[in-house]
Parts: structure tokens; sequence; C-alpha cells
């Protein structure tokens, strides 16, 4: 258990079982079967809303699908600074809705701020065809700094973006984790809080390719289908992504994997606020723990086979290191991750440093 | 087993216990597991050759990957005329190789004919910017006819590609298939036959979700790692994937699933044949059988749950039907058909037409 | 005057002279101009109706503006075999409106067949996604082979795409040869007969760079305007191109400049008819003469210093050459040829051959 | 006179005399013309450097061009906070070279800072695809504060980028101005200080459609060709384009328009310096000036018809107003202000505002 994040865990046994069983016997390829049926009205139960949903092979194809059925010509997306979409997923959602751009809005603790968001629109007047126009906004939750937003804050959000037109989009990644945290319904979280489209990620909560695009307004779904046929993510066996899903929205399972999740996520963090040369960035809300290390407490996790990658944020607005030779790291928690995985780290990072070399 | 398609079928009992294996413990994340580099290294000993492998979603993902690492500015790529990545992927390798058009070739039985192709790229003089530049040509096969071109058929037209500095791809979706009729070995296929990227599909054969683009020029690989990535297709538990393949690719399975499905093919073009009202559009190769049914044969099959589409082809050199009124179906056998259900379907088709309604 | 093509002329004199007018003093830019003003308001009289125009490059550029406006996704554009935004313009309207991919469709005389048209749509039934969605049916005025729709005609295609609620593009690089050949009006020609949208060419005319996308639906023109921007084509001094535009709408100057290419065509098509190895490939209708030229006519041509390059039709339709070694060329006068330029090129043509080499 | 910008201005005398002599006789389409073939030679000796140039309609085509020839898969493109190609083009380089993103540098007075490249070099590690891959770095000479890059400081971000293998672009919307002010040769602002490829803007100069993307490695040129006719920015009658940049590029007749447009944009600054109530943002280096302007100051200037538009700056960099309620502006001189124009303006600036309404 290496804590180098939520996706080097296998998938849940549940899933594991129910991939088993939906391998039997012939069902109509392209979601045309019974498990992709059962899936989506299981997406709607949990969102308690009509939805359009496409299974996708990646949270990037979840976002691109949503974003590009989003776009218009010229069209500007907002973000945080350190938005998936825009760092970490090669420019996937600007590939699949060509043309579009993103900016990037800053706010506190890696979130976009609405007042920022506010004036951000600013350089994008209607009509004024020179910078573009403004398309949408992107939100993740749980965000890139394992923050979580509520439902009111993801609602100051949309309504900035809703004045202005735009349409909202959910980068929701480990969005059972922020589900678990905030103890808010999925409909809460989302079009409640003025949300049109998540991109809904049960991947790393505890499936090996669980991931949906999730539209409110199913009016949308005629062109989207076409979207995502030509995004090449339409399985021809789509009865395995939807049994996967189903496993994990029957009975609360992701939510219950995601609470174990946090719940070792806060254990980890104790280990980082323990540890005499490590602090923590900020309050642990999430699975995720993002630490600031001295150069030591790196070489002591490294040595004891903890990869330490160092984390480059690129919003200004996180509180600095208590010593400008720290530097950031994250260590994330799984459905798998047990207390013992965490005691072991935890001693590891406590350990003093050995003498030097 | 309605004989739809092979994609009907769930997956063999191997992978769906490969499958299983994988779940156990942590694994990098992005395709940096064992996992992983067993697949990788089980691809170059079947090809016989170095190679550069990519897992995704989808055929349609394989095929683009493979055209876009091709392509130039205004590229144009060379098929069939009815070939899958033209007509039956949403123009997928289009969106990912934007820019990218297609010229489609005729030939006999489905597949491109050398001479054809020959032809075609007198309507791009090498310099001349008007018409784009020639770029790539795209096999397919088993083709979309059921037919498999043969090593030295692969060669003619890869010849002719090479002469103008083409690169040429194969689309493998039922290359096991191709393997089995043809007897020729996977190198036979493709490199040494002039091929410079394979789809390689084992999802129909046997996989949920076991598709790979396979380059032999290793050097390709540092930007289509990026492609890759921006395309979404990079699973983030690619272990699942991978395990998927090695179980395909160990011991001959996805050989012995195909000629499995090949025999039962041609036990239902044995059927197809000896049907008072329906006939073979060509002799069958594969496990895909292609049909001409009488408008009571078509009835027939429908009432007891086969469900027959009407095929409309774009080439106009298939041998026409025995009868105007006629209609051209598929039939396709996989690694799970029986015997019996072969024998059902015959049975159905051989009936003599209930009296007119 | 070598007959290689209608652009390679100049300007016309008032064209020249409104270019020099058009210099004087400042004026906003962008199109903010009383010029652009003014060609707008021409433009809507000319057509009798309420336009969206935008003002290009080139006709591709056109084109691509049009059908990128009418693109939906995974869309799918028909127009002829010969049609000249598939095949000599390296694929600029696919490139502009990404996932766009062409289907061919033959027809007599290189027009689209409005049965034909029908036909092709059968590939594409509505929601089934693999294919694409049929989105837009463009029509070349005069048309690739020098051939003119007459508003019946147009109306004819327009009929069948409207009833698949398609939407119907002209490319109009030749439009006002079409206007006086058929005598038709630009409304009759255009949105009387169904079409939502014309590339209007007067370059080739008599401007040097005078091509506008025209809109009937203005409803179109808030998205249009940030395609036009970010394609590129947003001239910062419009007003150059807007009084190339009003010189050749106002007083019919480029209605007269076309009649005069074409009574210059005719003339050229009875130099072709006339000689003794050497014919008429279609009744001439514009200023494009399409001929069947013998080896020896060639040679004499290119010996007298007029360019011959072999055509390379995509339809199979046209007439066959009286000889399968003639090949086929192309002539076209311009509003600058004059009768002694014809008369020169005719007496070239006609003169016997010379003694065999 | 507006000082708007300087495209407001028409063409100068020379441009439209030479494109008067362009009109004359035929020539060869698509720039295989003689006015076509002594432009480029023209561009060769102005440069000192074999060139490969493309002439286009707009300088978005320049930079979308120059910037797509240098695209890589999931390429990043770095530039200023306020780079024109991010945030003027309405995305259009990002259309052209799809899946491009863009990386933006702060630096002082609105230029790419050299050690801030570096360190936006950093979130892009070679080989890792989740980033993308850093491609080119583009820089704007005149900047889009006026200010200019002399020959070292743009070596010095040339230098940062060569380090990582990444190309160089410099966007020479007002290239000549920037000569005009440093006194540098086209060889020491551009190739001899490392950069690659130019968009070459005479246009604001004193053309009125003379733009040209400049290549310094003749090899790229193959595949551009393509590029640009499929960005649908090939001229048919190329020759106008051409005499216009001969006209400016003979006898250094662009030089001579940018000097008097820099001095007529010292005159300017030194009318805002003088002003009670306005203030220059930063010292002024080309033709154009931005000022810092109270409320009754730009009421002022509106009142007298001098259009004020607030800017609203990207880089947090630029020296802050005298006072908060203080908005920046913009006001370029062209070839065509005279000092009686700036006199005018400078008595509106000055004059003590009108009693309060």
């Amino acid at each position: 258990m290496t804590f180098a994040s939520d996706n080097w865990a296998g998938a849940s046994t549940r899933v594991m079982e129910a991939l088993g069983n939906a391998s039997a016997g012939d069902a109509p390829a392209y979601g045309g079967d019974a498990f992709t049926a059962r899936a989506k009205a299981l997406l709607a139960d949990t969102f308690e809303h009509e939805v359009a949903a496409f299974f996708v092979a990646t949270g990037s194809a979840a976002n691109a699908l949503c974003l590009s059925a989003f776009s218009r010509p010229a069209g500007v997306v907002f973000g945080a600074m350190d938005a998936h979409i825009a760092r970490d997923e090669a420019a996937a959602p600007f590939l699949l809705a060509p043309g579009t751009t993103f900016h990037a809005v800053e706010g506190p603790d890696g979130r976009i701020g609405p007042e920022e968001l506010s004036e951000a629109l600013c350089y994008y007047p209607p009509g004024v065809v020179h910078h573009g126009q403004a398309t949408a906004v992107s939100l993740t939750n749980v965000n890139e700094f394992g923050q979580c937003y509520t439902p009111d804050e993801t609602a100051a959000v949309a309504d900035v973006a809703k004045r202005r037109g735009l349409r909202v989009h959910l980068d929701g990644a480990r969005f059972s984790n922020a589900l678990a945290f905030t103890g808010a319904t999925p409909a809460d979280l989302t079009w409640r809080a003025g949300v049109d489209a998540v991109s809904l990620g049960l991947t790393k909560t505890g499936g090996w390719c669980a991931e949906v695009a999730v539209f409110f307004d199913p009016a949308v779904a005629e062109d989207v289908a076409y979207r995502h046929k030509q995004a090449a993510q339409l399985f021809s066996k789509n009865r395995f992504a939807a049994a996967q899903v189903i496993a994990l929205l029957e009975d609360g399972h992701a939510l219950t994997l995601a609470a174990h999740a946090n719940a070792m996520g806060h254990r980890l963090a104790e280990a980082v606020a323990a540890a005499p040369d490590a602090a923590l960035v900020l309050p642990t809300q999430s699975n995720e723990v993002f630490a600031w290390l001295s150069p030591a407490a790196a070489r002591r996790l490294e040595a004891a086979g903890y990869p330490v990658r160092t984390w480059l944020p690129h919003t200004r607005r996180l509180p600095p290191p208590p010593d400008p030779a720290w530097t950031m790291a994250r260590f994330v928690a799984s459905f798998r991750t047990r207390e013992e995985d965490v005691d072991r780290f935890a001693a590891t990072l406590a350990a003093p440093a050995a003498a030097p070399a």
C-alpha cells in the first residue's frame, strides 16, 4: 500500500462478482442490454432526476463529453487554477471540443472563487468576438487539493455562471468522497445547486472502469450520443461497464467504500500532522492528503518504498510551507486501505532521520 | 443466441478468471504495472517483432490512434468502400486526426483492389496542395464482408502504398479469425507483408474490453503516448485491460476461440446455403456470414427471435441477389456459439413459409 | 490569355477604382465601417432577403464557414462526386467543422441527382450513431463541370434534403455565371429554391479578394461571428473587401462581367467543337469548357503556350471520350477574355497536326 | 483620426499604386506568379536568410500557421499573460492546431520573463503524458503593451526555449515598429536571436491585407503548404497580396512608415504625460500608448469623438494606476497620423474638465 493514488487499488469484491455475473449469456451490444438500462435507472434514482447517461472508459472522456456537449464556437471554459481538465488530461476535453479554450480562475484552497469567476467573465463581453465566448464553468468535487464544495459553495459558483448563461459541469472523479464528507445527497451537490452535467467517477471508488457522463437535461442526449460514438467511447460490450456501476450504486456500496477511504485519509492526515518534519497543506476533507515534507521526510518515505512526487500547484493561494525547502506531496487512501497500512506509513514518517550519509 | 454480432457474447471463462486475479493488491496506475509489461512482452512474442502497444477502450479508438499517428497535414487515408473506419465509427478517426479525410477504393469482395488503389492515388499528385496528401492505407482483416486477406493479398495492397510512401494500417477487429482462416502467423499477416500498425481487437474474440493499438516502429511511441492520453483512452487501472490481453494471447487462447467461431460460421453458412429462399453473398471465410434473404425468410427468422437488419453495402462489386426483392443480412458466430444454436437457426431458416397472412 | 482559369485574370477596372477610393480616411476596423454596412445592404437587396454576411479571404473559407455553421456532432455533408469542397480544398471545410465527413453522391453531368441523394440518405438512419448523422447538402452552381442548376433543379435537390431536416448550402464560386446562364434572380437560385446559405464568390468574376458567406437565417449570425474570427478570416481592414463587393454588386457589374465571360466560354466551346481532334465533354453552359483532347491536340496547345492539365473526374457518369486515348482538359474564359484571344486559341487547336515525330 | 487602432487607417499611397499595377494581365493563380516570387526573394533579402513564406489574410492566420507547423500531440505553447494568440484571436491558433493549449507566463511589462518561462516548463516534465508536451514559445514584438524586445531580450527567452527543445515563434503584427524602435535588423530580431518563424504583419504598417508567415527552416514548407491550403488561406489571386508586400519591403517603405508612426506615438505619449488627470502606464516604445485615465479624462475624450475602451490586462505586473478609479486605455498612431491630429488630441486631453453635470 503505497498511497500513490486511489487508482493503484484493484476493484471491490462486489464489483468483481458483478463483472463475473454480467458475462453470462447473450446481450445486445452498444448499450442496448438490460444491465445498461438498469444502471441508467439507478442513476436516475441516485440523482432523483431524469438523466441522460453515457458510459466511458476514463474520467477524461466523461469530462470531454460533458464539455463538448456544452461547447459553442470559440467557447471558453472556466475552472480552478489546477483543474484536472486543464492540467492533467493532456487537453483531452479541448481536442474533443475543438476550438474551446480554458480560463483559469483563482480561489481559496484550490476552489473557484465566485468573485474571481465574476471578474474573469469581464474579459469576455458578450458579442465581442476577439476573446471568445464564455460557455461553461467546470468545478471539481472533491477538488484537486482534496477539498470539497458544499452544496452552498457549489451554488455560489453556479449562480455566477447562470447569470451569464453559462452551463455548469462537475468533475466528480471522487464524487462519492465528496458525498461522504459533506453528507449531502447527490441531488444537493448537483442539479439542486445548479450543476448541468456530472462526470461521475466510480473507478477510483472501487470499480476498474466505471465512469459515466451524466446530463440532467435529456434533450442534449440526441447529439451527445453521436459525440460519444465519435469519441470512440461507446463500448461494444457495455454490459460490463454497466454492471460495475450497478454494483457501486446499489445499497450505497460506493458511499460505503468512499467513507472508508475518507476515514483512512483522515488517519493519514493525523500521521502527517504528528510528524516532526512534515505538515498538512490544508485540513483534510477526503481521502487525499496534501503534505509539506522536509527533504529528510521525503527521503525516509522513499527509502521505505513510498513514492514521493513533488506537487507543483498552479494556484498562488495555498498556505506557504513551514520552511521554504519543504516540498508538497500527495498521499491518497483507497477503499482497500487498512488501518495498519496507515500506521506503517505513520511510523515511517515519524521515525527520526538516520545519521547523515 | 441471436447471431446478431459476436459482441453480443460475454467474455471467455479464462478472461473472467484473469480479471478476477488482476484485482488483487496495489499496482501502479496508467500502465506502469506488471500486467501491462507482461502483455506488451506477449504482444512482441506474438508478432515476433519489437512493438509499441497502447491499450484502448474500443476498436474505433485503436483505429483512430493508429491513423492519427500516421497523419500529416491535409492527409488522405485510403480504404475499402465499406471500411469500418469510414462507415461505422461516426468518423472517430477523423475527429482524432483532425483534417484527415477518407478516400474509398473499390475492389473484389469488399477488399481494396491494388490496381484500384493505384488509380485512386492518381488523384493526389505529390505537392499539389488542393487535393490533400496521400498518407496511409487502411485495410480490414477479416474485412467488412467476412472475407480474409492472405499474406500475399495484404502485400499486394501494401506494395502499392509503400511505393508512394504511404503507411499501412490493419484494422484487426477480428484479426484472430483471419489468422485461423488463413493459417498465417501474426507476423506474416502484418509487418512481413508491409503493415506498419495493427488495431488488434480481442474483444469480439472473447474479452470484454481488450483492444490494442500495436505499432511496429517503436519510434512513433513517444508522440503516440500523448495522443493516447489526449484521446482519453489511457485507463487508470490498465492492469485489467492488460490481464484480458494476457489471457487471450497465452497458450493461443484467442486463436482457439476464433477457430471455434469460424467453424460455427461455416456451419451457419451451410444452413444458409441449404435454405430454399436464402443464399450466401460470398463464400464464408470466417465467423461472419452474409446472406441474401427472401422477405419470407427474413420474416421467419424475425418471428423466431433472430434480429434481421438490412445491410446496405457501399461497394458495387458484390454478386447480385438471386432475386431483386431479396435483401442482405449478416449473421455472426462467436466463441460461445454451440452447434445446437446453429442447428436451431438452420431449422428456422429451412422451415417452409407459413400460409400467407 | 491562357484559359488556365478565370482566377488568372486581375480585377476589373471598377473594382480597382473602388479599392483606391476605399483607402481614404480613418474607418473602424473588423467590419465596423460604412463600406461593410453598405455591402451588407446591397447583399440583402441583391438576394431580396435579410442576410447575415461574412467577408472572407477565399472560397474555401466561405464554404467552411457555411458548413461549420450547419455542423452537428458526427455530421455528414452530401455533395456531388467532384464537389470542390471535398476534392479541391484540402479538406478545409472538414478541418473547420471538426468531425464532419463527406458523402459523395452521383448524378448527371456532375450534378447531385435527387434520387441518388435519397438513396445515399438511407445509409444514415436517424438515431443510429455508428454511421454519423446526415446534416447538410452542398451543391455547386456553376458546378465542377461548368454546368448550371436551374431553380427547379436546385429545388429538386433541396426538397430531398429538407424532408430529412438537412440544411442546404450553395457553393457559388461562379454564382454570377450561373445567374447569367439561367436568367434566374439570385433569390430564385437560392432561398426560394430552399438554399440556406451561399458561398458567394466574386473573385473569379472580377474582384481580387471578394468572397462572402451569406446566410438567409440571421439567427445563425451570433455563433458564426465567432467561427469567422476563430477561422482567422475576419479582416482588420474589411472596408477593402467590402468595397470590392460593392463595386461588383452595384449596377449589375458582376452580372455584366459574368455574361461576357460566358459568351467567351461559348466561343471557346465552338472552337473545341470545330477542331478535328477535340470534342466537348458536355454542352457548355458557362465560362468553363471541358474538352476531350487527342494527344496531338494537347501537344499543339502546350506548344503554343496554353497549359493543358489532365482532368480526372470522380463521377462515372460523364459521356466517354470519342477515343480512349483522348484526355479531358478544362479551358476557362474570364471577364477579360477578348474575342481575338479565343480566336488565337481556336486557330491553334484547329491547325493540322504536325508530321509525326 | 481617432487613435482607436492603427488598423483604422487605409493603405499607403505606394501600396495602392502597387495594387493597381498588379492587376494588369494574366498571372498564374495560387502564388505561381512573378509577384509572389519577387516578394519571397525580398523577404529572404530582408531577413538575410533562406525562408519559406506563406501569404495569409490575417495576423491570426499567420500565427495559427506558424504554431500549427510546430505542433506536436498534446502540445503546449507558452506566451505572455496577454499574448494576442491567446487573448484576442478567439483561439484561432488552437482550432488550426487541434489539441494544442496555451500556458501563460508572467514577466515584466507584459513580456515573457525568461525565469518565469523556466519555471513554467517545470510543469511539463518530458515523457509525462498527463500534462501535455511543451512545444513552442511565442513572443510578440512589439508586445501587447507597446513594448519592444531587443535582440538580447529575445535571445534570453529563446535560449530557455531551445534548452528544452522548443521552437520559437514571433508574433510580428507590428514588427516594423519594433525594428524602428530597437534599430536592430530583421535578422537580429529573429533567427540570430533564436526565432524559428515570424508572423510578419504589414497590414497595420500600411498595407490593407499584407500578412506573411515566414519560416527560417524551409524543410517545414512541404507540410505547411498543405496546412496553408487547408486553413483556407491560399489566395487564388495571390499577386495582389504579394504586390503589397513588395511595395512595403522595397526601399525600406515599411520601416519609414513605422518610424513615422512611432514618432507620432511618442508625441501622443507626451500629450498623456502632460495631462492633469492622465498618466502613462509604461514608457512608450512604439506607436501604441497605454494610459491611465481618470473618469473625467475619459469623458472628455469620448465627448470629442475619441473612443475610449477600458483595457483589462491579464498580467499582474504592470505598475498600478495613480488613482484606483482610473482605468487603462490604449491610443495608437499610424503611418497616417499627422502632428496636428496628435495636437488636437492633446488639447482635448489637457482641457480642464467641464463643470460637473
